[in-house]
């Protein structure tokens, strides 16, 4: 058995639980999530004011949020529906980084009043804001480097983003801001997504740090925090190494020292806005072999499908797939694994290593606690599944129900049909 | 002017149709749908007992499903709210085409119970069938050429498709089912996606005419339709060419006298499946621009984004834009026209020549009447938005109301929350 088929969960206990709950269901670890939490806590411990913004996007379930508040992490939103989750779950003020780009006047109305950091995404939105919501005492703003910087394989290239201000924006925008009355401020960027190369946060640290440094200068403006953004990769593969926090941790360490600190600029607070890292690894699609099937390749056929992970179909992204009692089996045979939806890229593996597969076994597909369930739709007329979570006391809960055929009809009117 | 700018809607009525239906929605086009109709059916008249079975995936609205049933037009169905769809329009028996791949076993009963002609996607699923459901009269098999045949670009590698029995498979198939007292038979294929080369479809039948012939001659069947699936393409690009349906038709027709009618096999039916050809063109996503901004590009921000419309940012399609009340403008300017949502492949056009455009131009994004709406998905909390039919009175009809916040947490229990 390699690392990676270690499970929160056995089988006996799966069965258990998909006698309650048919598969398919995303079911998410709680005691894995809070230790996880805690050493990303420790791990940045030492940064002034250190806060994890959870990047709701990742996993927008409230029951998982208000772990991760328990936990002291605050939200990233950047949609209606995200300000009201946090709104729900008690995250309020500033524990709630709102981060959109493309905005309309309704979400800034919502995060003013819900007293969030606003982190405005574009020189113009200063004036929006103020016209739809007025300026709060606190702003942050999006840096997007463009030419100075390359980014990630998965963002892109950051002169082709659509995110963020220019250098010269962000000058003039913090002047313009201050002479409207804002007292306090911020800076953010995000230029990886699912990256392990720690050097690449420290140099994000080193480029914000820069930054602050200039503002003062040149301003006169003392910029409170920088939000390094999130970004931060885990291990989808056996052998991909985790990014080590603690390198991260002290590259942006020593970079404080060089540059915040020798400009007196101590105090700096520095927060982040990782959900991958927080809940990816801690979360698991559950689901049953439905058919096999043999043509010029041999299939497995799941009653799981894009609608529940799309990452493999959009990405080609590696999930790795534990076949739940047969941990100990040779993986001699090679199979593409897929579902039903009427798309052919719908593969949650392809050409993939495992032991023979028989119709009823259950497929544990893992990693899928970010940028899983959250991603589903309803093409073909596919449901969503159920969540579930694993309570510290080894209880299951379901923390949102499947989608029913009466909820993919709610928004039709048959009334009106014939 | 283009003649791609020329719209079933004028700004003032579309203006008018806002004031009651905000931005975004798809709106529908009912005259130019039934007119489309007509034409498919007509290119195709001459092919003995000749139907399109609409492919309910690419646009599950009923409201459009019905028009084409008044059109003569049966429905393809791969998913149990499909077959359900298909009912509620009244669309049952043999004007239902259930092609299904890794098929649950309530989708055999549903489909058996409705009298849908049933077309495998496996050999596996002959004994499957037996057993949930029974056999029914007429069975038809999907067949997947492998490296006998190659894809086109957007369906892929038939040897690395999912689909479809082999040949072999096919022959022991039909004598199988023929042992087991099934009476009528047909064979399906499908290869090509939005495929505009006229030739792809003439070689598809010729394909599947032979085999007609072969299992004639070596087990004394006689399958009683073909279906030639779907793959029709639509002209995105204003230079593209529609394909010439008269041009498949008649190699088709020469095929058929040269396979079938020579072989004595005369009366063979042929069936298609296309949904995108039918209801593609006729299909428009409306938007409003929320701001513009300008950083290393220049950008338009839409109220609609990748929810709404999935095809850019999957597959980097193109689909052409109008901006009402600009279209004699010259195409000086290029943007990127972007979408709200975090992610930064939400862009529905890249580096486009437009207009120069302001805050509150309406977009019209074209040929989103198939895989439009139906792709759409809830991710960073991104509602779907409203379909809208224009009859041929000109009246507006609402086809399905616009998700609200409360259909987005539908499935999440808060009561539990605290």
């Amino acid at each position: 058995m390699i690392q990676k088929d270690i499970l929160p969960f056995t089988k006996p206990q799966i069965e258990k639980v998909i006698k309650k709950y048919p598969t398919p269901f995303h079911i998410y670890d709680e005691k894995g999530i809070r230790e996880n939490a805690k050493k990303v806590n420790k791990a940045f411990s030492w940064m002034p004011g250190f806060k994890n913004y959870f990047a709701v996007k990742g996993n927008p379930n409230p029951y998982l949020i208000k772990i991760l508040k328990e936990e002291g992490m605050g939200t990233d939103c950047s949609s209606l529906p995200e300000l009201i989750i946090s709104e729900k779950v008690g995250i309020t003020g500033e524990n709630i980084m709102f981060s959109s780009n493309d905005t309309p006047a309704e979400e800034f109305i919502k995060a003013k009043k819900l007293g969030a950091i606003i982190n405005l995404d574009d020189f113009s939105h200063i004036d929006f804001l103020q016209k739809v919501a007025g300026m709060p005492d606190l702003i942050s703003f999006r840096y997007n480097p463009g030419p100075a910087r390359t980014g990630n394989v998965i963002i892109g290239d950051p002169k082709e983003a659509k995110y963020g201000f220019t250098k010269d924006q962000l000058l003039e925008g913090y002047k313009k801001c201050k002479n409207m009355g804002v007292k306090r401020f911020g800076l953010h960027t995000m230029v990886a997504s699912n990256e392990l190369n720690e050097s690449f946060f420290v140099e994000t640290a080193v480029m914000l740090f820069e930054i602050v440094a200039e503002v003062k200068k040149k301003l006169d403006i003392t910029i409170e925090f920088i939000d390094l953004g999130g970004g931060i990769g885990i291990p989808y593969k056996p052998d991909d190494k985790p990014a080590d926090l603690d390198k991260i941790s002290q590259g942006v360490k020593k970079a404080y020292k060089d540059i915040i600190i020798k400009n007196d600029l101590d105090g700096l607070k520095i927060v982040m806005e990782c959900s991958r890292l927080i809940t990816g690894p801690f979360g698991y699609l559950v689901s049953t072999v439905r058919h096999l099937k043999h043509i010029y390749k041999d299939y497995v056929g799941l009653d799981a499908c894009m609608a529940n992970l799309m990452r493999p179909s959009l990405y080609g992204a590696y999930h790795h797939i534990t076949v739940m009692g047969k941990e100990e089996m040779p993986l001699d045979h090679v199979y593409d694994v897929t579902g039903s939806l009427c798309e052919n890229n719908d593969k949650l593996a392809i050409d993939r290593k495992l032991p023979e597969i028989d119709p009823g076994d259950i497929m544990v597909i893992h990693d899928t606690g970010a940028h899983g369930h959250a991603m589903g739709f309803n093409y073909n007329g596919k449901l969503r599944s159920a969540e579930l979570l694993i309570r510290e006391n080894s209880k299951v809960e379901e923390i949102r129900r499947a989608e029913t055929v009466d909820d993919y009809f709610k928004t039709i009117d048959f009334s009106k049909l014939n």
